[in-house]
């Protein structure tokens, strides 16, 4: 959680909440940013606390107080249990009151939901949907992110905008060629593109043989000048966590041998209006290479975060709360993969709504 | 008036205005603050001028002109009347238009309100109610702030959050432990605390003997390494100003021997989500000594705009704007002060309702 | 464009949009300051993008890309297109979608609205109604600011409050002897003062004899010490386009032989509650003097943006969002100007919305 324990966000209560799907992992933040102190965040448009026992396990529970209302992850774990930074009062790992520090310590029986929380390739996951659904082998795999054989660099961070057009701009890689110079290639906008959907994942893919690489690709796999064959792989899972799977290599190269540059770009929604942008990037050669790894981020810091971001909250804002196909919008074949998911996440967020109105019955 | 003439700040008019006691006496700041420069204020969503006339006699009146609506507290005192910072027309101490400096200067009929205000105990107290019922006499009593054998060290600032929020802050001091690392004492938590409602008025009391003080007192009173005895009244009167008399001494001095430390808390709704928060601390000793004054002034200022301040925001927006008992707060034994306030405010706004109803019919 | 390339302002959707007239030529900018990079807009709540083709000619076209919604004022000029910052589509000046840059380049066949814009007097104006009706005729007349005999000085700004807040300022330079210390003049309260409507034209104007001019002026026009003769004709036309005609001479010149110190006050909403302020102020002597050119910029500037709008700011502030004659403001002599503007311009709206009716029906 490389974002600073600041003020909890001004929340705007105006008009309709979001819709979420509630039945999914989403991810909540890097698993070794947090350490001894706690943390606050809004997931959702729900407050939450994570925190770890003092067995180092990873909890998730309400992040508001029903004493008075403070933010748990601004207090301070204590003999593993999290302590109210207003009145002390103590929750377990499974928001239960444990402790009360005052008069008598009666400790009131109000405690605050729990979340299913799961440490997965040194992310953690959580769960804001019904706690017996929560099944850890619904988490997609990203194993490269804990395999030593990899070296991932990475950041968090907290966009303005909706989370699907984050997801969408990934599943639509041709935006490179507009948005970051350094990432232009002809592959992504003339390559060959292909779109499927396997159960609730959807796959965009990218094949384009003997051509030159981006730039700022070139500067990583060292293939200035040299044509390579290419191949990209977006697989998309609900709601909003993705895997491109980036791959290069001398051309006539089997897919299977090339070179690989795994991403991982996780959008956890925080409100209708922001977004939790989880991103890493690995490779397998250059392992400890520290200068590397920093001229690494540092391009990739700045595409994501300067300029993916500043044109998708402004395309947020300029649509204005408005729901997306309500603005009719175009559609181009590169569009495929993100409306893909769109649907997807529709068919799930409505059959979710659908389990409730008949549990309300 | 600590607050530097700024911008008038953008009101929120969505949803529902806040519910207020109009019939009280508000802190409207620090009479010695108000000098030749008028003052730009908003109490309970409304625009209010304050000014001082010839004679130095201090006045409130309606702070948006009836002509283009700026903002006269942002006006010129000419010969004792408000002049606005726009055209120029001229209003007196009851709010009347006195002088129009344009042509043949007819004098407009329409005025703004006065607002009655009283100068007491160094501050100026105004009443947002009826005329009528602004009796001096239901000024709660603070004359130590006015009297040369106190030292009083003060502030005032604008405080994210609902002022009730600010006023259960106060009668619950057991929040010290958690909140003010210098203001940590036994006394606090597990000292004997006890409740009373005076008619409008509410107690709460803590008593605690033979016991070491906080880190932060001790430097106060030279009392470190000393137990002591302890007292602490704070007393609270509607709409939210409350007195805190804390008292301290070797073990055995009856409690009219103590040494006291009085101080003032008073909180003036600027609108539902902003606070004027008006304070001070004195003492009866190092009268005159600035050293003392800078330290004690510093902490001070410190354990209330920069600990109590943020955790009251906070948990002012993880409300979201829902009402106090909508989200059933969890009640411990300490916040039956602030309960006790809670109902005694809650008894008086809807009795002036129920009257300004009937006065309807 | 004197204003940054920045984010698209967060638009408030709460409450109803406001009512502007469609049907009349705002001004969108200084014409020299349109170069080779595109602009973003927001005029009347509507994205706007502004850019030259090959040949120099100026276009206005919706701002929001239909494809997935990026700001058009973002992108890039290429072959005297403009091309989309997100996935590179391009429009050309009438709107239309002329290249997809992606695999088969099929063209949508969904373009974006085009304004007509027309490039006068150095002035960009854009006509936000019916395109049928955009007759360049209808453009009031600021020759001077492009004839080489009159040496202007100017900005651009982005102002908050109402936009008819703005030209009633203008309307009425009465507030001149209270918000502009160096503009003081007995000319602007106690002179002769007249207004008359000329079909939708409203003028308001001053006549003085024989007295001093002030501060300010003296310092532009060399009179310091000396009695001037003065009048000062004020021209507004809907929406709020205003040409200040401000002249001044020994005794007894005749008004067409007096210096005359000609200036534009262009006021285009952005939003209900921001507004466009475009401003010159012309001399026809001292010409090619840089010195004397920043002086007098830095004087005007500072009139204009740190005298008017603050308190322009303030006052839109204290309306709160309601409506303006709902206030009933009190109507002095001096706001006839601004009382007449208004009437007009809601007279030209209300008619503009029956017709849209009628052509509903």
């Amino acid at each position: 959680m490389n974002i600073e324990r600041g003020a909890i966000p001004r929340l705007d209560r105006s008009g309709a909440p979001g819709r979420y799907l509630r039945n999914a992992w989403y991810v909540a933040g890097w698993a070794d940013d947090l350490g001894e102190e706690p943390v606050a965040r809004i997931f959702l448009e729900e407050p939450v606390a994570l925190f770890r026992d003092e067995a180092g396990v990873a909890h998730a529970i309400g992040g508001r107080c029903p004493h008075r209302f403070a933010p748990l992850g601004h207090g301070k774990v204590i003999d593993g249990q999290l302590e109210c930074p207003y009145h002390g009062l103590r929750f377990d790992g499974v928001g239960k009151c444990v402790f009360n520090p005052h008069e008598k310590g009666v400790v009131p029986r109000v405690g605050v939901p729990a979340y299913p929380l799961v440490e997965l390739h040194n992310l953690l996951w959580i769960w804001m949907g019904e706690v017996s659904a929560a099944d850890p082998a619904l988490i997609p795999d990203f194993g490269w992110l804990a395999d030593p054989k990899w070296e991932p660099v990475r950041g968090a961070t907290i966009a303005e905008g909706h989370y699907e057009l984050y997801s969408d701009n990934i599943l639509d890689i041709s935006h490179s060629n507009f948005v970051h110079p350094a990432l232009k290639a002809d592959a992504w906008t003339i390559g060959k593109r292909s779109f499927r959907t396997d159960g609730d994942t959807v796959w965009t893919e990218y094949d384009h043989l003997d051509d030159y690489l981006s730039d700022g690709i070139n500067a990583i796999l060292g293939t200035a000048g040299k044509k390579q064959d290419f191949w990209c792989g977006i697989r998309w899972n609900a709601p909003a966590v993705l895997l491109l799977d980036y791959r290069a290599a001398d051309p006539g190269t089997p897919r299977e041998d090339m070179t690989i540059l795994p991403s991982l770009h996780a959008f956890t929604p925080e409100t209708k209006d922001t977004t939790h942008y989880i991103w890493a990037v690995a490779r397998d050669f250059a392992l400890g290479n520290q200068e590397f790894n920093a001229a690494m981020k540092g391009a990739l810091e700045h595409a994501f975060e300067h300029e993916d971001m500043p044109v998708i909250r402004d395309a947020h804002r300029l649509m204005g709360g408005q729901e997306f196909w309500s603005l009719k919008p175009i559609v181009l074949t590169g569009d495929s993969g993100g409306v893909r998911a769109r649907r997807v996440l529709e068919r799930l967020i409505s059959a979710e709504e659908e389990l409730m109105r008949a549990a309300a019955e």
